[in-house]
């Protein structure tokens, strides 16, 4: 059996996870940074599942890292069908997180500057462009981890 | 080899085409009502999705129906590698063009009365879930035309 570099276990999956959680908490922390967050429903959702994200991505950062350093990778399907299966999830669920983040800020900054002053605004944008990061790794590790699954 | 319900060539792949089909052009007519949708940058994103969405399924939904008549489904890895990916970047597409426009007919809803009266936001809405379903349909045939792949 090959090893699928980014699988779990491996160190690419390590680093992707740490990037899962950098990019969730980054986008968390912009996002609570402007204090206007819960009027918007589209924001509230995205602290929501930045919320479940964060937790998700950090314990299996730490999973990889315990993988790496006694040199013995997780290879049960039915775990590996967990993690794919969760992480597949938690990357819709963040994708429309972002998206609708995205439209609302894009909206906001054409509709009225009353609604969002700039200094504001901006920090809505970056909190979205975290959360896209956020999806794009999440869902790397889900394909990886699928792609090593026929081979179990 | 069995045969996956759902997979190109059966007639249950033929029933989700056709289903995609409809959502997504009763998704455009909706949207396509409202003759104020070209001012917002989400409601564009949508028609456009639905105007890449549409020929696929139906193309999709032709090719499918003449494997059932003809009682010949298409095999080649090839292909239905090509119709998984078609339709998974399609489905993360439409789910994106979902998310942005059910979040914004949420905040047109709630923001201000004069934006968006009562009779045209809830065309917007019928639009969001139209998309949402042709989101959930393409997404099974993905999945189901995945579960086919390694077999073959």
């Amino acid at each position: 059996m090959d090893d699928v570099p980014g699988s779990v276990g491996t160190s690419a999956s390590f680093s992707l996870r740490l990037a899962q959680t950098i990019f969730s908490c980054a986008s968390l922390f912009f996002m609570s940074l402007g204090v206007q967050f819960y009027s918007y429903t589209a924001f509230c959702y995205l602290v929501t599942i930045m919320g479940l994200a964060i937790p998700w991505s950090f314990t299996l950062a730490i999973v990889d890292g315990y993988s790496v350093l006694v040199k013995c990778p997780i290879r049960q399907p039915g775990i590996l069908l967990l993690v794919v299966i969760g992480d597949w999830v938690l990357s819709i669920l963040i994708l429309a997180a972002a998206c609708s983040t995205a439209s609302v800020v894009d909206l906001l900054l054409h509709a009225d500057r009353s609604f969002c002053p700039p200094r504001v605004c901006s920090r809505y944008q970056i909190s979205a462009a975290m959360a896209f990061l956020s999806w794009f790794s999440s869902m790397a590790s889900s394909l990886f981890n699928l792609w090593l699954l026929p081979s179990l």
